[in-house]
Formats: structure tokens, sequence, C-alpha cells
């Protein structure tokens, strides 16, 4: 029995979040719906499957992000006069009606947020009649798509950073509300801390920032450049715990500034630009001669997991990353589909070229040794889930997250999607970690009958 | 004499998309404030710059996009009981105080939506107070970051296109929100209708889409698939004047149903995987054959610039783009910076590594052959145009977009911005368009006396 959250739909629309989400998706969708509720085939019961074809660039896992997010669009997907007005410019009467109407009462399954997929992972099961599941496709797949390219990269990074803190700072690359996302995302993986205030409201992500360099530079006078008045206006507001940004002038120079300013109790000192190996290795001998051996060091500027990782030998302290991260290193998007895969019990492909999909509904388990390392990654029939080899542990991995289009209560929250995804990642063969390209961490099989 | 308009403010915070902006920020922005207002600091009068140190990937010209947004962004850029909620919990009472109140009431001039831009234009320049401007910079370079990198892909594929449409689709690849500026981005460069329903909305772009495998899938029964079942549903419901997806399952039948069940004055096919040049070309003989030969060929699966200068010499009457528009083919961030140029009338600059900036409040304008082919690019201080050659016509860059925090009357509108850049695109040296790597179309040259 799968209990449903009282008023859970009500609740979200009527948060401060709660605009409609019913035109962030595309036209063929309605058109779509037009024909099907004229042919009379609008009612058929369908699964629809998200799953990804392959993973990008020679990855070897992907992270699930998003789900969480894709709940509350589904609930704010509801016409108001707006909605209704965009539409009724190419839908007939009787479609309009229909949309007027329009609440999701069907059932969604899938992976937990943080959890690991691979190529061909079913990530999210929507089932229902086919008109009120096709519609939910785009948004469905812009915010999986979105959420889980950038969990991605970022669990990468946190890999490599090893027991290293790592900020997300990449606002300013991305769309301004992709960027809230992106912090989120990032938490999940494992960052430790955001730049994005609105990801602090909405998500509760941890905040953090100290300065730019346009700071330093504000305090020129007609004598020249004064970092040390720049410096000591930072402490005196934001305390000595604060990181100082040390690279404006002169790296050397700035580290003394720093110090003399602040004393050896100074928080931290932020380097963004130069080799940052060589620097830090630098900085680190001066704090310590300066009598400062716990002032930590912040590095930032241009770092991905590579970069990340090649710093490992280095007394670095802590990562600011921005760039990379809400461009996904390299993937901007995962790349999953939305795959109608039965209709009316009857399972259902596309047939033409390479592009192969495999009909009917499908639910996934993941096997690992007693040891805790995975195995494989087994698709199985939605309601038949295979005996699995003695000796191996089962995971289940497809969890209910809507029933009658109503969230299932005690879905997991960010904190413990973070804490999933941590225990996952030490689940992997070893070589499932590596940065290089390579086949994915474990094989899926599909054990269809 | 430059007019404000009346009441610009007011209009765009009463609108349904009137969300504050102040969170869509780094947590530093707040800090610094906080520090220059306890040093005495934060008044002093700066000009804030953005510019792109290098265009992405060999490419050689980037298209500036997403003023409009910006200007919308500042009008809404407020703080509520909500955002301060969240900035006091590491902010002073003062600086609190002082958000609340927040208005830009500065100056912002910049180069039009639509225009060409060049290592190290600058795209838009910010004047005011250190602490009115320093707090706007991570949403303006979200915004242009953003909107920029995907009209700079987008006027690639336009070009690559000639006089063909394309149609953009690709709001499933990237956040839903994204997706809307992504569609705004790709019409404004010269891109023909979008999928995305919001964007149509919003901005006005025109819509188009008519359906997806799954409505061919979804006609199949106990006897099989019935594809000319879902194209009569298709016909019956939006005309013959659709366009049919045929390759769902074999494209040479699909393309034999498509004309029995609508007739050979059906509007168009669609093409949606395989290799695109050789289907075209069996699918219009057969097309023709029928007796069809104004059913119009719409490709789409993977396209870019590439595939589709590719795609030059078959008879393809349209392109559906999707991944590699949202995604900024390759370059999904412009890269543009936001760098402190002028402290009360004194440039300053970052001095540390090869991460150089100029200093000062510039503009820039352009000159151009009377053949009206461009020759460079010329950045000069603000208040100071050069003279240049006789013989060359000569082209003003930056233009007044607010003044004392509104906006000038008479700004360009979307529609103006599109316009603007399909006339650029031409006035480009001919090795300009090509889509290999190499040098920025034009010189830039720093006239700074």
């Amino acid at each position: 029995m799968i209990e449903v959250s009282n008023d859970a739909t009500t609740d979200h629309t009527l948060s401060s979040d709660g605009a409609s989400t019913a035109l962030l998706t595309d036209q063929y969708e309605y058109t779509m719906l037009s024909a099907a509720l004229a042919s009379g085939y609008a009612d058929r019961p369908c699964s629809f499957e998200v799953f990804a074809r392959r993973l990008p660039g020679g990855r070897r896992y992907g992270v699930v992000a998003g789900t969480e997010r894709i709940l509350d669009a589904v609930d704010r997907f509801r016409f108001g006069p707006d909605e209704l007005r965009v539409v009724s410019k190419f839908l007939d009467a009787d479609t309009v009606e229909w949309l007027r109407n329009y609440r999701f009462t069907g059932d969604i399954d899938g992976y937990r947020e943080g959890e690991l997929y691979f190529p061909g992972s079913p990530v999210l099961t929507v089932r229902g009649t086919f008109a009120e599941c096709v519609v939910l496709e785009t948004v469905v797949l812009s915010i999986l798509n979105h959420d889980s390219a950038i969990a991605s990269a970022a669990a990468r990074m946190v890999a490599s950073a090893e027991a290293r803190p790592i900020i997300e700072m990449g606002s300013r690359r991305t769309h301004e509300e992709a960027a809230v996302a992106a912090s989120r995302a990032a938490y999940l993986a494992g960052f430790t801390a955001t730049s994005n205030l609105e990801a602090v409201r909405r998500h509760g992500v941890p905040g953090a920032g100290t300065s730019a360099h346009s700071f330093t530079l504000l305090h020129t006078t007609a004598d020249g450049p004064d970092e040390k008045a720049a410096f000591a206006a930072q402490v005196r507001a934001l305390g000595v715990g604060t990181t100082l940004l040390v690279d404006t002038y002169d790296i050397k120079q700035g580290v003394a500034n720093a110090i003399e300013v602040a004393g050896p109790e100074l928080g931290g000192v932020r380097i963004d630009s130069g080799d940052l190996g060589v620097l830090a290795r630098q900085v680190r001998a001066q704090l310590n001669a300066l009598g400062a051996p716990n002032t930590r060091i912040v590095v930032s500027g241009d770092l991905d997991e590579y970069a990340i990782a090649a710093l490992r030998a280095e007394p670095v302290d802590s990562y600011g990353v921005g760039t990379s991260l809400v461009t996904g290193s390299g993937a901007p998007t995962a790349g999953m589909v939305y795959k109608l895969v039965t209709v009316d019990g009857i399972p259902v492909a596309k047939r033409s070229s390479h592009k192969e999909s495999r009909g009917g509904t499908k639910a996934a388990l993941r096997t690992a040794r007693g040891t805790g390392t995975a195995v494989e990654e087994i698709v199985h029939p939605f309601d038949a889930a295979p005996t699995v080899e003695d000796g191996l542990t089962v995971e289940t991995l497809t969890t209910p997250l809507m029933r009658g289009g109503r969230r299932v209560s005690d879905l997991p929250t960010l904190a413990e999607g973070r804490d999933l995804l941590a225990r996952r990642l030490v689940s992997l063969p070893w070589e499932g970690l590596a940065l290089s390209q390579g086949e994915p961490a474990i094989p899926t099989r599909f054990a269809l009958g």
C-alpha cells in the first residue's frame, strides 16, 4: 500500500513559485492531443519511459537529478486564462476545453535523486492515458536533462576533490534560472555550498562568497591602488574569518598585505588566476612563514574535474567551480528521451534506423556483492522482478513517486539524495570512478523475457 | 537629449513575469556591498564594462542577445520580504536596510540586440555608484552569457541554411526556462519559428509543430501498428497542410502511406533519423513520382551548423534544430565578464596574470567601406569618438539603454534586432561567414590614446 500525501498539490499550487508550467512545452504535444481526442485514441492507457541511450563523452555513470522539480512541475501543469489564450490560437475548441480541466491523474515511478544511471536505465516511467501523459514530455525532459547533466558532471568533480570542499559559483555562466537548478544539482552531487542566493532561498543550499576583484579595485585613489585599504574594509565588515582575494595586483604582495591587515588568524585567501598548483605551494609556504598555518587556500578559475584532480597533491583547501559545472563539463544535456513503450498493454517501439527502443513498461534493480560493490543493472518487466544469483544483494531502483496524480508520502529530501549518491559512488567497481573515457561502470542487462 | 520612457519600471513590475530578480545573484555581491558601505566607498561613481576576452572555439563573430531581458531584470531587481529574509542571514542591519530601498538609478549603454561583437567589444557599460552597479553583475552576465551564446550559434546555422527556414525545437534538451530564452535568441538570429509555447506567449515568436513518433505508435492494436490510422487522424485534426512524421517504421512505406491518406496536397513530411541527405533525395523522388511535387521535406535529428551546411545540395525544404541550438553548438556560454573599469574618474584594471583588462569607460564604433563591408571595430574612450579615415562610413555601436534607472524610449524590438543581425551578417568580409575555425572576421582596435 503506497501512501499519498494529503493536499500536496494544493500546497504547491499556492507556493510563491507557483506559476503554471503548461506552456513550458512543445506545440506538438497539443496538436497530437487534438488529433488523439478527435480519433478517440486519447484515453488509451499508456506508459512513457525516460531513458538515455548512452552516457555522454565516454563517461562511466550518470546521476539522476531533477525528480523533485518534475513532481512540482506536474503539480503546476494547469491552464489559466493566459495559457488557454495561447493554445486557443492553434487548437480546436474541444481540445482547449479538455486542457482547461487538465490535471495529471496517473502514476509516476522512477529512480531516486542521487541514484546512478546507465545506458537504458528506465529513469522515469509515466503511466496514464495517452492524453494526460503525452503533454508532460517536454517539461519532464527539460528538467531531467538539465539537472542530471549538471549532477553527473558535479559528481566527477566531487570524486576528484576527494574530501576537499567545492563551492559552486557558476551562476554568471548560465541562464539565470538554470543557475538555481544547477546549484541544487551540484549540492545533490556533494558540493559544499553555492554562491547563488536563490538556491539558498528555494532549495536550502548553504550559501558562500566574500569578494571579487572589483572590491579591491574600488579602493583606488589618485595615489594609485590601495589593496590594504580594501582588505581592511572587508575584514572590518566580515570579520577575520573571511577569505581575501589576493591576486588583483601581485599575489606575493597580496598575501603579505592580507596577513599584515588581518593577522595570522585570517580565515583564507583566494587565488583566481595563474598556475594554481605552483601558486598554492608558494602561498602555503609564505603563509606558514608569516605564522598563518591555519589560513586556508581557496583556488578558483577555469577548474573542471581534470584540473581538480591535477591539484590533489597541492596544498589547496577548497575549490570554487563555475563554468565547467553549469555547462556539464562538456556535456550540457543528458540526452534523455521520453518514449511511448506500452499502449493498452501492447509493447510498442520505433523501428526505423539505429535509434531503436525497447517496448514494454519496465523497472530496474541493481545487484551487488556482499562487499557492497555493484555488479550489474537489471532492467525487467515492470511487474516481474527476476530472481538473482545467490549471494548477491538486490537494490530496487524504481520507486513510486506519484499515485493518481498525487505525490507519494515520504519522498527523499535533497539531503537524502546527497547521502544516497555518496553511498552509490563508493559502490562502483574501482575503475568506475576513473575520469578517462571508458565503458559504463557496470553493465546493464535487459531481462525482458 | 535622450528621452526616457514613462513608467516603464512600473509596467514591468506589474507584469505577470514580475518576480524579483534580486536573489538571482552571487552572495559575494552583497558581502562586498556591506564592506563598501562600512568603509564609505559604496557611493563612489563607477563604470563596469561587459566584454568577452575571446570568441569561443575559433568562431569569427559573436551575436549580442539578452539586452531587453537585462533591462527587465534591472527593473525587477527589488527586495521584498522573501529576499530580505535571505540576505538578513549574513548581512548587517545597515546593509539590509540599504537593500530594502534598492532601485538602480544609474545609466546603461550597450550594443543593440542582434549586433555583432568581437574580442574586447564593450558590449554593455553600467554606470552609477559602486553599490548600485556591483549588485547587478551576476544577473547581467547570466542573461548576456546565455542568450548571446545561443544567438551566436544560431546565426551560424541560419547562415548555413541560406534561405531555408529553421524551426527551433530544443526545449527538452535544456533547463525549462533557458528553453524560453533560447527560443527568443534563435528567433533573433533568424530562425523561423519555435516549438516552445512560452516563447510564443512571452516573446511573440511564431510557434510550430505537429506530431512525434508516440502519436504513430499510439495507433497500435492487437493486429499490430497502423501508421495509416495515425496519419488519417492527424490530417482530420490538423488539415492536409500538416507535416506527417514518416520514419516511425519504414520510411518508404511511411511516405507511401502519407500520400495515400492525405493525397498529393499534403503539406510536408518529416524525417527525424538516418542519413538525412540520402533519405531526402529518395523521399523527394518518391513524392514526385506520387504526384506530390509540392509536399515539403522537413529534416531533423542531431543537426548543427555543419550538418545543415552539408545538406545544402539536397532537396530539403526546412530544418528542425534542437540540442545543438540550446547548447550553443559546443559553446554553451559566451564567456563575458563584468569588470570595474573606472572609479571616480580613474581608470582601473586587474594586473596579475594574463587575464588583463583595459581600464577606463569605453564605447565603440565600426567602420565600413562604401560597399558596406565592415573594416574594423574601434574601441575608444566613452566621450571621445576618434575621427576615421576618409571614405569609410561609421556605425555607432554603443547606444543608450537606461538613463537614471529608466529605459530610454524607442528601444529596438525583437523584430528590429532580427533585421539588424541579418544586415550585419552580409556586412562581414566573405571569410567572416566561414564555419571553420579562424580569426575574428574583423580586427578590433583600441584607440584609447
